[in-house]
């Protein structure tokens, strides 16, 4: 597989065309940013600890039957993923209230959610990832009901999975954050990354925060905290070859 | 009927005890308020234009056989409602961009909207009113599925009957906004006022604003808009007795 040109930067990663048009070249950047791009910053390490965390987790969601946009991690700070169209959708799942959920309905950050939340942002940073509804959804012609409806089930089947996977790892899943694609077929793949920056993990015993909180929050080292949650997957073993 | 003690003071009306413990009596305020009470104004004659607005669009859904609290106008600024439990929920209905919507999806105010949007609202000044999801009214246990489901149908037929009735004066119904609350039976019924305090009412030809967007964006007198309205809808021949 050859590398070829940077088709797009986003603000973690750069995605590269490769030889096969169907596949693309994912490179984790070091860059840290929270509230909407407002607060920046180049941690080294970021990286690599992302991408081999993300590649842990698409693994093991893979081992468990859940279909996502990645093919293989190819050294430290890159991986391969199956090319695809992404929904302009930012599904959130959450199992305790936190972050941006506290404020709007007033209850307690660390306050446990029986049925999981799934909430829908729309993937527009100059509006600021807005919340919207399925009305809003259908107006924008972003996905259908039917495509709405196997999102979901896909989310709270990721959730579930997660869940489990941080259970053992003394994590407590919080909440999170994904994005889905349609493959050149309109199959619906799980896509983007699933890792500190995009969950909110708390350690189950002392609820300290080992996620993008502690940059967002200044209250601690992210490489620190990311480094824990890596090692608690068990992701010192993972061979990058 | 008597009037009785004041049960609850609100941003533009009064709500009295009667000595029907079933019904309560309403005097609407002259004050104006926007932007979540930051901006306030008392103005001479906006509780009279309120009720007799209000009066007569109630009466004329009744006619339709939407279901509301509305009883019966009882004076110039006054009228007699079922008493119900209000639903914490501020159920907007949009025909056309404008407002909020226009800022949170990025589209121009005045895009019309083919499939009419409805939005819920969590009633709750501390929180300013939120948009939220069916999944927080879940887990707010605000209202189970099936109530939303009939508060959403009986907010689509609402919108077609005022549709009409402001087509006919030559106004568009751009959106407004519903509340609806249970009676002791736990009937759900449309409740508080509908005036051009709670619906964006535009000149069907020339577009010109004639609701409370003339008070929030300081574009004009508040009580000549309300006026037209009253005018419009055939009110000067309403009978206050």
């Amino acid at each position: 597989m050859e590398k070829g040109t940077l088709l797009y930067e986003g603000k973690a990663k750069q995605i590269f065309e490769t030889n096969d048009e169907d596949v693309v070249w994912i490179q984790y950047k070091n860059s840290a940013t929270a509230f909407n791009g407002e607060k920046k910053a180049d941690i080294d390490g970021k990286g690599v600890l992302n991408n081999k965390i993300s590649s842990l987790l698409f693994s093991k969601l893979a081992e468990k039957g859940i279909q996502s946009h990645f093919i293989k991690q190819i050294s430290e700070d890159e991986q391969l993923v199956k090319r695809v169209r992404i929904i302009p959708l930012e599904v959130v799942v959450r199992n305790v209230i936190a972050g941006s959920l506290s404020k709007r309905i007033g209850k307690e950050e660390g306050t446990p959610i029986q049925k999981p939340i799934i909430e829908f942002y729309y993937k527009d940073d100059a509006l600021g990832d807005p919340l919207i509804t399925d009305d809003h959804i259908d107006f924008l012609e972003i996905a259908t009901r039917e495509e709405r409806a196997e999102i979901r089930e896909m989310a709270l089947g990721v959730n579930e999975v997660l869940q489990g996977i941080f259970k053992e790892a003394g994590v407590t899943l919080v909440d999170f954050k994904l994005e889905f694609g349609k493959d050149r077929n309109g199959t619906i793949l799980l896509g983007d990354e699933i890792s500190p920056d995009t969950c909110r993990l708390w350690d189950a015993e002392t609820n300290q925060k080992l996620d993008k909180d502690v940059f967002r929050r200044d209250i601690g080292s992210l490489t620190e905290v990311y480094s824990i949650i890596l090692e608690r997957l068990g992701g010192n073993k993972l061979c990058t070859k």
